[in-house]
């Protein structure tokens, strides 16, 4: 089974796009700050899939990251094309942890792993604030089907 | 004493610059991608100072970002003034940590703490290396002084 | 026939690529900075398809993006999957200038034109240089193709 | 007279900034994408300068980039610091356009030459519009001061 394959049965969100020749620096490399937009176009997709933006419209509670991180196994190189995968670690009342998976087509292989932390936040109410039970209900439907 | 005097103080590398309009996001807050821009700034002006460009040159011993972290404690906004600060927070044979933190002017406080693992690698021989002796002592002599 | 139907005729290299919720600035729609990002992965597609980076290597001509504008139509919003048109305008003997279309589906229609003037040069003399006979063959086959 | 003297003595508005090693690209040279990140840097000064923010609020009428150009002279790397200056080139009933240049330190002369058309646009009857009378007197007195 190629780690692409390994990917979409382990993630419920898998996101693929193109490397471009601009995600690289002059290591010609994909820079490091480029992989933390990798995450958040995981991310992002990943609250789509859930609905968070219309539960955010009817409740004013919307995701605030509170923390991101990233551990680069190999580089990348333009050209290639990478899936992003991402998936939930832990819920907890006002938060909840995901993880992310890149992997390379050229290479076959995970090339980097990142996590985030997301916290519940009301806009209306200017605070931290606990998830809406539609929001929890939808993670692990989402979850549960992969 | 200021949050900044305080980063002055406490930080022997310090880089500071305007966050700009075009650092924010859909929800009008500097990106949390933007953040490891930052850290960049601050890393590279680390290796600046401790003379890797040069270093690098005649040993072929050059930094890899092996992984970093950013913990977002409060949002930033345009217009504002950072300073971001770098240290040293481990050294070992072949690698080092070290330490961002990032004071915003308006708010008079530390806004995101941050931090990076740089690994020893040959560009000549394509492998991680140990740290050259000339780096480690321009590393003790940079964090000496502060 | 839809806007992408008639950018794929007239257009001989088209990228498809999806607006990330990044690209968007505070005001909510794509930033003007990152259409010149779109533009460039259209150009740098131009370029592999006319196999530059093979001649590049032969001959130490290049390109060098001399000059490059968009003229914005529409605001782009995310979500939205976008075409990215590039074809040849004028071709001469030491440059040669292309034009740029992008297509929302969203929008069913042309939100964004852009050029760009592409001059040859010469990394081994350090000097400007005429487009190498190859690289012409390859532009002018890539154009009557389509 | 240096550069960077002539630039500060014909723009009213400069706005000074390090060139960071992310801005580089694979060519190690600043990517032609940054530029128009260091133009709407200028760009928007112009704005704060001539109170455009506040202006909008009372009126609703705000900018809109019509369209934007690059010409790209001399190449610039890290590490160097630019100044990015700003100025008017013609004011009408709806719309003005203005020029950029942007000065090298290191090199002491202009790398690149900008424009940019903005259009007014009134965000609460969702159409063009004409400039406030107070945007027009602020423009032209910031103009006059130079």
């Amino acid at each position: 089974m190629s780690a692409k394959e390994e990917l979409f049965r382990a993630f419920p969100v898998v996101v693929t796009q193109n490397v471009v020749w601009g995600d690289m620096d002059a290591y010609e490399h994909v820079n490091n700050v480029v992989y933390f937009r990798y995450f958040e176009n995981g991310r992002l997709e990943y609250f789509r899939r859930i609905g968070w933006f219309q539960i955010e419209e009817a409740t004013k509670v919307g995701p605030i990251l509170a923390s991101t991180q990233a551990r680069f196994r190999r580089a990348l190189t333009y050209p290639d094309t990478i899936h992003i995968g991402t998936r939930l670690v832990e819920l907890k009342d006002d938060r909840f942890s995901i993880e992310h998976n890149i992997v390379s087509e050229a290479q076959d292989t995970v090339v980097t792993i990142g996590d985030g932390l997301i916290v519940g936040y009301n806009h209306h109410l200017g605070a931290k604030a606990a998830l809406p039970a539609a929001l929890v209900a939808a993670i692990k439907a989402l979850e549960a089907r992969s």
